[in-house]
């Protein structure tokens, strides 16, 4: 079971400005088509569909945008359920103009955002396939969506159960192997947690770490959250014995590689949440669009 | 082997609005970690190598970025270009402030449309490999990019060796059968055909068709171009006997499902184009980045 | 008689931030002579009527515009049809500080719009004049309309019967002297055009010319259509002669000072489209507003 | 003689979005002609001269835009100085493909603007053929400038020795008749301007009139300038004596209709300034561009 | 008594775009606080009132922010009125998510802008707590508000009756010492102020001096306007003693460190009108929220 | 000691579209002032300097936005160190034209930062001033900065030694009372923030309480930050007391009402950061400018 609908989430609506930038990559000045074949003012109906199973998305975004064209628009089907083959998703009724401008744009935009809830959902699915409770271990989604989606791949991730990792560098704090190697080398890790403790004490420190003995130097060093970057099952395993006794115990998030079909074996072994870019990559799901005239 | 770089495709520098949307994105106020930490200031080198076999893409692009952020940045394999595993391409240096403000970003663009420019290069040789002759046959793209993402798209798609199928709706003309049922019953297809060249007279009309019958009827229309969404290879070898007669003979574009494993079939059966969407769900390649103090 | 309403034309609607900046460029803070005559709650009434023949035009778009205002707008005449003076065009009620802040704004773009509009709709009945059937032989425009004014200026065209000969650069293919002389000098015209071809099959080849023995060349080297940059009528005659019999015939695009005044001898010449920046410098045609209390 | 260059002018660079701007609307993805010949990368030099007499404008703002591009530039005119047939203007040097992408829109800019500027300067010079001193009447240009071209056309403007008459509504006061019938009717002007000029101390009341009598009454009620529309001449001539012995005498503009060929008449019936529309429906002046491998 | 509401005000609506920047550097994704609770999509409403005493300022604006975000708004108490402790001014309701999107972003606008509004009023009270006559004696506030927030802050000193001192540097003319040094030598005041008056005819010449001699020359050679910078009182008087039989007279705008507590000492002195940047540093005023299911 | 300058701060530059939004809104057409006295073009020189004690501020960014006028600029203080009255800050060359443009809006942006910085140092100065540790006890600023500034805002924050709260509500929690309301009235607290860390287990749980009785309730319902809004410091202390034991213990941020004066109480108390809006409100520092010619 799939959660529910974006406007219950909490998610602002789309910027004017971002849906205008949606039309103008493909639409700046209509559809030429319609206009030469002259049949820009028919009136007509376009009823989008799931083609294959997926979580929906971006159905109310597609549906703003076909607002803004003009269209008079119905959403069947809230982004975050899950949609079986042949559920109808969204109607838009208007000028065959109309239409025909926001068809792919609206297409594209559900197909992409449908792969990545859909995506996301599988490893959230596969996390708790071992037994695990549901909401026990967080599905949280990376910085690497393509450039320039971030606002529109968070909602996707969203819509599909997983959380989102780090917005941006800005608000949240990652110590990585890259930044330890700028520090004075008399101070150590600890050293480091702590002046970052001091300078932003609303935030968790976390640190990224690619070995057992690393992990565990950071856990004792104070890391709230121990990033095991790219870490065989087995090294969290044992990593797990190691922290368990510490208090407070740091929280474990698996990193690298993770997917829906090895999460469930970190699961297991003991993370508190995985971190993925996985999603990102999954192909677009299929939406199915029948037009015509009214 | 692998066309020149982006300056010599003419392709126009990215946007100043473009670059800071890319930063805002990230690192709307900076790396939080770097400040904490109190390392800012000191000064690094980060140097970005293809991991994986690639062509290399978004290098130019990357270091605009990087350069807006105040660093000084060295080029050092033009996007466009085979990069074999450890190939350098892109040096900066800087402040590790500003070099953690860019890392990320620059690195996921640079790996996402390498993704993009690596996939559209395989099917491109792919479409030379059962002895055309290069050249002879395009590989196009789609609007099908992620949502925002096209004029980033598009330079992976040229570095990659491929082209612009349409760019938007406005000023090319493709006639869907969801545009034909709009027309007056009593017109057919010629009509149409003969209204849209008497108003757009220096575009190329294309007319997707599903079947051979369809394909033939659209040819004796006056399409200039067949698009063949989904058509078996037979259906390919069947048509061309039926059209190679006809005077200007209509050219033929297979679409739909088209990707590196089958379109030596399509070149094979006579298309003079293919159309696919693949290369924009091709998984990222790895850019392995180095990050120390100078 | 004149064509539909931009509707139906398929055109979509301004963006948000082009109606915001036509606002700003204007009325950053509101009338200040309203405001400091203390007027702007009153309640008014704004009309726009045709003062001189025209075709109308921008009137939509005002509408927009006045609408964002918080005017409430009726329509009463669409873009792209002949308004013979006295025509009323739009009606906008309000307070009388909304309706000063949209007067000038609206109606300069409605002016400035029907300039461009009536003056292609003279060039396009002058073509047909001769005894051509409409339809037949299409006026496009070129790029060359005021900085900035690109998307409006299209939107003019299109109301008064136009078509674009090219929106940019970069979806369609006009080969230059100015691109010739890059070339390899052992590679002739036929060498490019070939190689356009190949690597942009969608595409029409166009290739300016400015005398008969340089369009017989070009149309032998394949050329799909020939812009004849400033031909004396005389020689598209006995260009026509000459390329009569080519199969496929080039197309002929007469071009360079090209109006309503001698566009007639160029159709009858042969050509089969006029290419002209003639309406972008047409006067705006006057468009009368009464504003008064309701 | 014509001022000096815009820099000395005070103006303003471009902003960077008005300059991605323009070349957005004209080459979003580069010039696919040269793409396709392959000649991107060969150096070139493209050098811009006037083709008939003219104020030159827009070269500093050319130049700008073909920098942004990548190009090498030299200033060989500045904005504002007379340039004879042949003057050269700007010189670029650098790859076929970066000069490609500006030549039209750097061409169009410059050619726009010196349209205006000569024709702004043709008015300033009649307006004194007839022996005003130079400088003692301001020719003032209105708002009316093609939408959205307000920021350049004021360049252009100023670049031909006018000045604005108002830059927009916000920051000037200029009472119409469409102001004066919202006022409660017990009022008269007299009120109004006292109003107006308690609220807004610091600016002129401009108040504009339509014949003799309304000006006489105006100038009683205070106004401080009285803009005369479509005044006949001889009407002016016996406004002038109506109101010379006022203390402080109200400033006359003349409005409406004026142009280069009326102006003088104006000048010597005793007007302190003109306000013209008439330079914004100029056409461009011709400028030269040849562009060649270096 | 304070004036009327904002649209009684001529001034527009927020552009899309500020509305939308408002949001995005506070909610970009929603509220994850929220999102995490999983209440978003209860139904609640939302009640503004002022806490402490003020001049309301900002309501429409709060709540154009709210209806952006898809909440239902009912304006209780229009910008520009006085409001005493507990008034209800806004009314929202909606999905909690929504709600808790636009709080705080509406709430600190809210009192950002009473908080200018209600100090600019009470220097516009002070200024005729003397006796003087309302209406007669301006107070003009300067350039100086926060960096970005002009608009915003235009809109409030207008509430609180204030009028703005120059908008910018591009419509208004203000002879700083600092323009003056640049003059050439032999050029004195007096030629200044008539080059500035022959190029800008419509517009007043307002002089900053910063003793009694330097007014009453600046008053001698023309200027319409005399600013004087940080004069104590006394030389007000004296300065008004000497320029009083001038013809016409001069107008004085006392400048530097006005407030509402000497403010009248000013006008009592006899300016015609005060330039200030105090409300600008004043503090918000109190504006509370309750926020509650429906 | 204040700490160092922006750059090491890892602050990235501020967006072009920022800076020409700064300059539009002061100087969108130049300063009209330097065009009529026709000084535009003469050498001049510009010295900014600390009038009064303070703590520079936006310096870089003014140096930034002199650059892009055109102006050649030294920075002769770096951002975030203390500025003894007379210190000179900033140093800037160019033709008049360009220093006119420029002086106000980088005096006020330097002022106006400075003011936020000062007055964040002087709180962060007052914290340890009980002889607490510096670097202990966290100085954080809200989001209540003037509408539109939040970017600009969060620079002098941290120039001053502070820290931000939360930059927006989309990457931190804050469990405010009006979250709670609409909650399940079976869940209590507890239950709360256990939804919350499985939703987001990489972000603490900050909860907003009122009183001690509810302090101790969050703090045993699992909080890890409790914000003690308008606690009186004797409630600090009792509080203080009734957590201690507990493990882990959570952290106490006073919220409310903070300012310099009385922050020295709350550190004693035993608080581990001190929330505040109040720098917001300081007015600006002075800045003194020297503009003459070279």
């Amino acid at each position: 079971m799939v959660s529910s609908s974006s406007s219950a989430d909490g998610l602002p609506p789309l910027p004017a400005a971002l849906i205008d930038a949606l039309l103008a990559e493909d639409v700046p000045f209509g559809d030429l088509t319609t206009r030469v074949l002259g049949i820009g003012g028919q009136p007509g109906v376009m009823i989008f569909s799931a083609r294959d199973d997926q979580v929906a998305c971006g159905v109310e975004d597609a549906a703003a945008l076909l607002v803004r064209l003009g269209a008079t628009v119905d959403v069947l089907w809230s982004s975050g359920r899950h949609a079986p083959p042949g559920t109808p998703l969204l109607r838009a009724t208007g000028p065959a103009g109309v239409l025909h401008m926001g068809w792919k744009t609206a297409q594209t935009l559900m197909e992409w955002a449908a792969g990545i809830a859909t995506a996301t959902h599988a490893i959230v699915s596969a996390a708790t396939s071992g037994g695990a409770v549901a909401g026990t271990v967080a599905v949280a989604c990376t910085r690497k969506a393509p450039p320039l989606t971030r606002a529109l791949a968070m909602r996707a991730v969203v819509a599909g159960g997983g959380v989102m990792h780090r917005i941006g560098l800005s608000e949240t704090i990652l110590i990585f192997p890259e930044h330890l190697v700028f520090l004075n080398p008399r101070d150590g890790l600890a050293h480091a947690v702590r002046a970052a403790r001091g300078k932003a004490p609303e935030r968790r420190i976390v640190v990224e770490v690619t070995d057992v003995e690393q992990a565990v130097a950071a856990a004792r060093a104070g890391a709230d959250i121990l990033q095991l970057e790219k870490f065989p099952v087995e090294d969290v395993v044992r990593l797990v014995e190691r922290v368990m006794s510490l208090s407070p115990r740091p929280r474990l998030a698996a990193a690298g590689g993770i997917n829906a079909r090895n999460v469930a074996g970190y699961v297991a072994a003991g993370v508190d949440l995985v971190v993925t870019s996985a999603p990102y990559s999954a192909p677009p799901r299929d939406v199915q669009v029948e037009l015509r005239p009214l």
